[in-house]
């Protein structure tokens, strides 16, 4: 643990709290356009812990963001005291504070005792006095440890949190008497600054991440009004950011202004991971797609940029796959978890949709195989309980999901899909979801988890049993009064293939008679497309990857895309591209989900990934697609392992675990004291010592 | 419906944001002392709606608390309209509002179209967009009616909302040159006004609901501490208003001040109710009640002005029926009952206490019997099950109630009082709290109100296999391992005579082997008090009660005190009244459960209780107790029924329902055009219509 003082508070509150403000912050034109369920809150009186044991005595200073008081050794302090001196020896502190406004939160630091993690916390310590005066504390079961962020300045309490911005400019003007279009060369985000503006009468910017958007008063998506009353001239900068790459200021003929500019807004998370190769189109896609990214994980990871702006989970979950390699930024990962979860009661799927509840378990499945990060399971381990728990109770006869009153069963954007009756796909992340929930079960010994456990056995068996079609040779896609339906997709087929629920003859099968197969309706969503080439990914289909990886992101760069969309349909054309929801301008240009190549190309080209939770052991196993060469890093807890990979040489250094290089070559690998196991068909595995540089020379088949 | 715009908000929002912000106003000494459980919050996402049909084209003018948008036939309108025109014929008008800090709101006033409780609210409205731009509202069960209070000026959001203010001056002072002690005359509740302040140093406002308490430093129980550094004379008011009668000011010699005063702060809810009679020492009493039930009737029901000033459940529940006798105020006993609600999941009994719990349900039993308001039932049901089935959940293997880790089983403060295994008292609680559900489910017309019913019907035959027993004419205290315990304790046999549970026989029996007998424990707070007085008016004892009146209440009145206590033992001496918690003046000077006359006098001398919903049937059943006459007022829905009673004559009218005037009489009760029943041993029965004034004259017995 640190020995630094941070802020702390309830786990949650603050995720939960932010995530309000900034959800609330969509419009739609000139309108505040919020979410359609429930919104939680924080818990608005908390109590802070720790038993601390002095050699000397010790003065400690505190900060807190609401009102609160102090207590050593179950004495009330007289006040609400910035410096208190706890004496030496074993000594319990509390700190009790109510804010309604904002997160309860506190910030001591002291020589040796500081606001971390080690503290307790409660929304209810149950602390009371009888008429003795005999203080009692009943309540022994429901602390938590406090939760922090990157917030060490005890002037600025987590209410004061910002998004950091810096200015920018715009690289193209076009000027009119009343009409200013300005151009900053490619989609971004931030705040509009109008400078030298003066005159009295209306002004409207009007954004666009197409110049068609930001040309059209009726279509643009976005836009703000505003009623000019200056008789000298003043800057000023417009309240709420917003996404564009154009902007289209039209003003009353008495208004006027000297120059626009903008101040970028971001999140200040720096990459970890990289990947460059020969294919200078690949890496532009991987540089788009990099940008993309960016521009979408704020402070939490959310859709896109333009539109929505909301923590959409099914989104989410990619953005958290996408940033293992990339930022491998743990905390926007959970912050973004306790957003989507909010509290309890739960009324309703994650974000209303059923789909989008199971991501949320199957992200925590990943985050921790990713992370190995144990603490968060431990303490969110109660909401995963609950929402489980929830959608059990809405199981049918049967022991299947279908969509109540209420439930949105969204799978995908595309035409004609069936949401009626038992979805197979539907049932598939449930049953990876109750997987997870046996994992956690185990990692907290909650000995319901063998329950969840049974529970996703007999469900994958049903699957089975319900779904699978010998004739057709896939899962059909649902189940309409107890009986399947004729209709095969390709999204329950293509989740068997990467969660391994097929075997490897049903995977064979599979891949020819749904993935392969231009009869089956094709995915039009960089969504969607994300799992389908990861599916024929993991059955080593690089080649084929690579070469649609070329012509769909390649495709949208043909089209002077500088990040990656919402949907693309190369059938469409012109300003065609940027219709959605009956909407000219309706389509997000800068989609989380359009930056998927990140993921693809590091998992299953430089093809690292973690076997056990947190990288203890991981697999590497290189396949270049074609290529003739690709390096990258690929973070982990401990830091990057560095990879270079041509058809010849690998080259490899990781900084903790035990690793497996599995290479496929025509003659044994060979390199200075290598460990080769020959597993048969031209397959060697080797094994990884971390600090070392391994240099290995092949002849890649 | 008036037709009257007000701001209304989500069910219980307004009150649970409100209690959070009074409840955390106690301090002690110097610190803040909040509330030892969990404390909710607002929704701040909410969608409010109705749908008009208009003759006309009308504007309506729309204000919010928060960020609002609004939509016309789920077209949203630009920006946050404050002015908009709904045309004529049918349209649906939905206003949907983000507000973190405070309760989202809305206020809305046209010709015919205003904000009021016909406008439905909820927190997850579901309605989305799909692909095609094609809204979907799937929402349809959430829905509940708009909740509102007394605001009503559209410029005064309900956040702004504080209780009226109004000057008031001492009666006495001693000044010395640092020291300046104020008598304000009697027990008092406000601000306190330090006038022409000027100086630099120190100055400490010792607040006493006694002299001594003021004058004592270390034993005070509220002081603020002021810092001064004023070079012009000024005027400080206090930040928070305290209770007390003296205040002791002690300055550095360097700080000086003109003139104390205060302001006295208040809820503005005038008396309905009346009484007065023969008895000077018993009109007093009434009088100091009515004083002390309005000091600790504020923005809710509080315990006491000094201390804590909590909404605690059981003290409310008295402070509700001694309401219905005065004040009648509706929107203080919901507000109040909302509060202690709180929202779910319910993690733990009202304030910890599982009695407390119990008097919630019972709150309810007795709001719907004096009110007759099945709207509130009906907003409020949900929780009233949610509550009830986390209680049902917590029984054990004989179906009974103990108290598990987290329970504070209180019963009363009384030495010695055991809480281990299964108390009666809770039982019989419980018994009448499934009571309560079985009679909302009927009026909402959920079907699982026969199961609550059969609960209670099972729960009340075991208070008597369980716990009665032949030998002591007696519902023992409690089971410990499954076996009656052999003490006795008043506490589940005078609930169970005014609940009527025992039968005649045994009412006889235990009013002497328990209420009449000295053995058994006596009780010495003024909050137990009140139900055995009860039990005793129930079973015809007003005589005996009336001397115990005189006695106790006159008792506190005898040694100067201006408000009731909340514990009065006579056998004290001098500042030893003002002791309590093991703190020299821990007591509590005004305690609304001090105030339980106003209660007894209304409805077991006047005799005037509902023996319907809403005094749709009332009965009135005057018992002078010894006094020679008496008057008063009961307010009801309709209006005040006002009686006159001697031993010759009873004067009565009633402003609707059909009432039963029931007298003892010597001789047949004679007036005119009056309808006698003649019920056996001297009682007769007169039928009261309303409008009518009744002379009724008979002869005592």
């Amino acid at each position: 643990m640190a020995q630094q003082a941070r802020w702390i508070w309830y786990p949650g509150d603050f995720d939960i709290w932010l995530s309000n403000k900034v959800q609330n912050r969509r419009t739609e034109k000139s309108s505040f356009f919020p979410v359609f369920w429930k919104m939680d809150n924080h818990y608005v009186l908390m109590d802070f812990h720790k038993v601390v044991n002095l050699q000397q005595p010790e003065e400690i200073t505190i900060r807190a963001e609401g009102t609160y008081n102090v207590k050593i050794d179950a004495r009330l302090l007289p006040g609400a005291p910035e410096k208190v001196l706890v004496p030496a020896g074993k000594h319990k502190i509390n700190v009790k504070v109510f804010c309604q406004e904002a997160v309860p939160s506190i910030y001591i630091s002291g020589k040796t005792i500081f606001s971390d993690s080690s503290w307790l916390v409660t929304f209810e310590d149950k602390e009371w006095i009888d008429e003795t005066g005999k203080t009692s504390d009943i309540s022994a079961t429901n602390y938590l440890h406090a939760a922090y962020g990157n917030f060490t300045n005890p002037t600025q309490p987590p209410s004061a949190f910002k998004l950091p911005v810096s200015p920018q400019h715009a690289i193209r003007e076009e000027v009119t008497p009343r009409t200013r279009l300005i151009d900053f060369g490619r989609e971004t985000f931030g705040y509009i600054r109008l400078h030298g503006l003066q005159g009295s009468g209306n002004l409207t910017v009007y954004y666009g991440e197409s110049k068609e958007e930001a040309l059209s008063a009726n279509g643009a998506e976005t836009l703000d009004q505003l009623h000019i009353q200056l008789a000298d001239k003043q800057d000023s900068v417009m309240p709420l950011s917003k996404a564009f790459r154009f902007v289209n200021i039209v003003a009353d003929g008495n208004v006027s202004l000297d120059s626009v500019s903008m101040l970028y807004e971001y999140a200040d998370m720096p990459d970890k991971g990289s990947f460059t190769c020969s294919d200078q189109e690949l890496n532009q896609i991987y540089d788009v797609a990099r940008y993309t990214l960016h521009l979408c994980s704020r402070e939490f990871f959310i859709d896109g940029i333009k539109r929505d702006r909301w923590i959409w989970s099914g989104d989410a979950y990619q953005s958290h796959l996408m940033n293992y390699y990339l930022m491998n930024d743990n905390t926007t990962v959970t912050r973004t978890l306790y957003a989507l979860r909010g509290k309890d009661p739960v009324t309703s799927h994650i974000n209303t949709i059923m789909d989008y509840t199971f991501y949320w378990f199957l992200g925590i499945y990943d985050y921790y195989r990713y992370t190995g990060d144990q603490h968060f399971i431990r303490q969110n381990y109660d909401r995963m309980k609950s929402l489980i728990n929830w959608v059990l109770a809405r199981r049918n006869k049967d022991g299947l999901l279908e969509g109540l009153p209420g439930d949105w069963v969204f799978i995908d954007w595309a035409t004609g899909l069936s949401k009626k009756g038992e979805v197979s796909f539907e049932q598939l992340l449930f049953a990876r979801s109750l997987e997870t929930m046996a994992l956690c079960a185990k990692l907290v010994n909650d000995p319901e988890g063998a329950a969840y456990n049974d529970m996703a056995v007999d469900l994958r068996k049903k699957l089975f049993t319900y779904y699978w079609s010998d004739q057709k040779n896939a899962l059909v896609h649902s189940r309409v009064n107890g009986q399947p339906t004729e209709t095969v997709t390709r999204y329950a087929n293509m989740f068997a293939i990467f969660f391994d629920y097929f075997n490897d003859a049903q995977k064979q099968a599979v891949k020819q008679s749904v993935l392969l197969n231009n009869d089956i309706q094709k995915i039009t969503t960089p969504y969607m497309r994300f799992y389908e080439l990861e599916a024929l990914c993991a059955m080593g289909e690089q080649g084929y990857v690579l070469k649609e990886m070329k012509d769909y992101w390649g495709g949208m760069l043909k089209l002077g895309a500088t990040s990656f969309w919402e949907e693309y349909n190369p059938d469409a054309s012109g300003a065609g591209h940027y219709a959605m929801y009956g909407r000219p301008f309706g389509k997000s240009l800068c989609h989380a989900w359009g930056a998927s190549p990140i993921y693809l190309l590091g998992k299953y080209y430089l093809g690292v990934q973690p076997l056990t939770a947190g990288y203890s052991t991981y697999l590497v196993q290189p396949a270049l697609g074609g290529l003739q060469w690709m390096k990258g890093e690929v973070p982990t807890p401990a830091g990057n392992i560095s990879l270079y990979v041509s058809a010849r040489q690998i080259r490899l250094k990781a900084p903790a675990g035990t690793g497996t290089l599995r290479v496929k070559s025509k003659t044994p690998p060979k390199g200075t004291g290598i460990s080769v196991t020959n597993k048969g068909e031209n397959t060697y595995d080797i094994t990884i010592q971390p600090g070392r540089e391994y240099v290995i020379n092949y002849t890649a088949i």
